[in-house]
């Protein structure tokens, strides 16, 4: 099969560098139209980026000239970097005119006919994509994927509200400071110290995870029951989300129950056969003092998330760890992994 | 008034520098004896330590020759820093022969006759110190100070759980490395990394606040009859520890009643006019990334903790973070205040 | 003594604040004016300034209200914390109407009518504010200190040069993040990296101590003879400056005789006086692995240097390392430094 | 070609990880025999190893028995990543035997007739193993890879030495914690902190490169005559090191010859074929902030050296900055890489 030609809206940023890098090899995708700011249009990539990633920057790209974020692309398929303030009117202009637009930023993500996905967990919400589609009056569209908290909390909490009915989620984040984009934090504010408070991110834990494990009607998602309290801190590291959580079900399970449970989820079979698809999407650790930021991030590509330390609680009924790379399942990989499940599923033809 | 002289158990360890350098020039307490294990015994107190302090050790200790830990030191009150597999029998030995041991161990702090002390939270638990000495049949006793973690959240606790009465407390740490001694943490095991456990330090956590809220009667005290949920991590910051805390109450205060109880806290005035005790025990910070360990851990030479982000909580009633210096309020400064209590009362002759 | 009423401008920065620290309780100087750009002026102190240092802010300025930069402030000293961009015209502009400016900025440390100064160093380079007042035609004018890196490094040449002559000096840094003010550097930036340049901070380093170190007659400042190489480099630390020096003498002195020059260095007796001069501006360590940043930097209030690894080089004649608090001595503190020893001087009246 | 078998001694200390991740893959080698200490023998690899690497451990080896460190491994070649105190004798045992003994270790590197071997270097050294094969009586020997930091400053200085013949060298390093092993720093030594000794690296340094750019003949090499200051930091991070450089020539070349024998350098023919071989073994940065460890250690797998600000010295003639991948390049791979030019040279059979 040939690549099919794709763009990248903020190729520059930090979340753009992680597009630009999985794209480079990418077996279905090929980025050939990388969009920035006015500031960077018209420069090699290589001279527009400010490179961040401790990988270097694929060859394939250092001589491509930015582009302008103008509606005339080649390609059918774009993927959102952008920042949160431009991306709402940018990418609602992109679908309107016919391209696929598969977001990272919030703006659209809780729109009720725009799909908030993550493949292993609600594939078929995409369904939402006809009436957006009647909305713009053509073939376009937006899909978002989730902050990179929920990314990871969501994947988590699928099997066990599945097999047990959540009731209650307590969540409170270290997060790693790529999440914050570049520049980002000051050094002088991070360096030996945690920060705790990271604006609009508690709200997004507390709501998008109730559209993600909601249920598709009448063309529409029923978000999900459960109630969610979140605490969010930035903590002095690159890379890398660790999230304690509690919870309390509807049928309670033992821990034995949930840990196997968490183990065992796969997702759908077209889903595990995506290329971005990790082998499992869940690893359960069994070591005491795992997952780590340090050790873990990386595992199956950064596609999997890692649990651990799964153990009752004394107020809700069980506690766990979860691990997940922020910036490749939680951000730009996520995006990519829905654009492949939507390929897969014929909503982007090939 | 004379300084009392004192000694210090476990004098060359992380703690026991911080003992050394509040001790040194403290308003009532000299310290003349520096303890600590037969290899370190014999030397000069400059050469057998390996001081980690960011300020430079005290002049007047520097040319000190470290004794032994034998029961035969120039003084009544000891000031114990061991380490917790050795502090029980050593610290049982000193009290049995008529020392005043206040220990920051974790071995005698659940005994029924010890007293867990935090002087603004619970002086009048002292009176455990009768018990213990019919016990030991002699004027000697151990006063312990809470675990690191313990108490700075018990402190946060005190006001809320005298107005309003607490049910449930839910708690997530993440602690500087600092807390782990030395060596400690290898650096490669926490340089860029979060480490989502601390051997026995939950168990402390969940136990420890129940004592000493608990109530005195009878010559016992009762624990106090809310729970509490506790997950500890481990972050790559040098000292102060930051907690994510939700707490249910009896009667359900707004947010505002509990910022007021926290902030208008002092403890009883006797306690107030101690050395150590800060002008305000709980500092109460209205920006909304505050504290920090980095710009709070040092308010009122440590011995304030801070509490900020108090807020309503989606699953219990209110959700705040609390931040202290684990090593002064939570460790060395904190026995050193006990004492002070101690001598306050009575129960240590000046 | 009354305390002298001194101004601050750019009081709001980095450095700013490390001047209102050392001000709040200064025996001699009282700060009543603080000034800042016009995005603060007009708001409590409290309120403008986003505060950076660990100790909390204190309680005296907090609500002074902050002024503009203008030429109106009640008093006859200022402080200059300025950005080096905006520095030299509004240090002239004040020093032409009748201010005493100590600066800390860059701008005016190469004018030859301006002394660039350390205390311990060079006291009778105050000799060139003659010329300077005759140039504004009024009592003003601008005193200097000197860049981070060289304050730590000239005072460690000095007793050097004045015992074997310099020829040769060659010196690689490891600066922390505090020197690049605030923001500064972004944290994805330098965690786990090491930047290896500094823009324009070589220069500075390679010319600041041939004035320092330089001979006053006929009323101007004779360059010293010798040759500075500098490297340096951006390391993730948040205060202190290391660095390694090699250097090369006129009279090859054994590794001895270097270190008792370095140890015996106090200066002049009237400096040795001052309010800020430290009982030893040099420290001189023995241990195989000292000085270090986070155990030596708060020497003497941060106002010593600490210079360890005294040893034979291969290529020049002696090696070793030096460690300084770069906004303590290198900054804030060597500002407040020199207006005592104006003071003392009479360059500046009580 | 079938995949020679290899054992690995020291296989669970980091560089021995590095071994394991390196060789998992490798199309010439195959672990078959993990062997360590006797506390380790015995158990599976996956638990008997504390895993540091970011990347999880290679399934492959996960469920291999360790083997004791007795010479009875299944294979001809070994590679060791012993600790330095026993390397020394366990390694000449293997070589007494009959094994190919390619180590990290220093034990044997000054041994006059063992090669210390860079493959772009020195690839004719090996010439030594026939002196060294009459000296044990069999056809064992040891090869050793050079000390990290002295590996990247050798390929720096090697085209530069062929091309204008150094003089002097001076050398400044920052270094990362783990090359210091596990558990190696304690955290709080080296967290916001900069330590300016590393025991035995200075030594290393000033004399390794001289052997690896010496000259054979008569079966000896003549170390090169050029001299080496050094002076070796740690630095908080993870992994990479940074040198600043200076260099007096011969022939003084200017700034564009010495950046264009860099760039150009590839070393022989036959070694860049090589396996573990980068196209470029030197990359020459152009940005005036780079090389960085974060951006540039994993450059081509972490097997390029990158060089940056190549300019101008008022000292020596030319200074400049290499940066490293200390356990790449500079440990377990560069080991590799010489075990791979000893089976294309044939002193290794397939």
């Amino acid at each position: 099969m040939n690549r099919i030609p794709v763009g990248i809206l903020g190729a520059t940023g930090t979340v753009g560098q992680r597009f630009v890098q999985l794209l480079a090899d990418h077996p279905w995708f090929k980025p050939i139209a990388l969009a920035a700011s006015d500031r960077s249009a018209g420069q090699r990539y290589a001279d527009a980026c400010h490179w961040l990633l401790s990988e270097p920057m694929p060859e394939a790209v250092t001589a491509l000239v930015v582009r302008p974020i103008k509606l005339s692309l080649d390609c059918h398929l774009v993927f959102s970097a952008l920042p949160s303030d431009v991306a709402g009117p940018v990418e609602e202009s992109f679908a309107g005119v016919g391209y696929a637009v598969c977001s990272n930023a919030a703006a659209h993500r809780m729109d009720p006919d725009v799909p908030l996905l993550i493949p292993e967990v609600n594939p078929d919400h995409t369904e939402l994509i006809d009436a957006q589609r009647r909305r713009h009056g053509g073939e376009g569209f937006i899909v978002t994927s989730a902050n990179c908290s929920t990314t990871q909390l969501a994947m988590a909490l699928k099997p066990l509200h599945d097999s047990f009915g959540l009731r209650q989620v307590s969540v409170v984040t270290m997060q790693a400071v790529s999440g914050a984009g570049y520049p980002g934090l000051p050094a002088m504010d991070i360096l030996d110290n945690v920060i705790p408070f990271i604006p609009g991110e508690e709200d997004k834990l507390e709501q998008e995870p109730l559209k993600l494990l909601g249920t598709l009607g009448d063309g529409r998602v029923t978000d999900a029951a459960f109630v969610v309290s979140a605490q969010c801190n930035r903590v002095p590291i690159r890379d890398g989300h660790t999230e304690c959580v509690s919870v309390e079900f509807e049928h309670q399970p033992d821990v034995g129950a949930v840990k196997a449970a968490l183990r065992e989820f796969i997702g759908p079979s077209r889903v595990a056969r995506l290329p971005s698809s990790p082998a499992r999407p869940i690893l359960v650790r069994r070591e005491a003092d795992r997952p780590q930021a340090a050790r873990d991030r990386h595992a199956q590509e950064g596609m999997s998330i890692s649990v651990g330390r799964v153990r009752p609680c004394s107020l809700l009924d069980v506690k766990f760890v979860v691990l997940g790379h922020n910036t490749l399942r939680g951000a730009a990989g996520g995006s990519i992994h829905n654009a492949e499940l939507l390929v897969d599923q014929g909503w982007i033809a090939r």
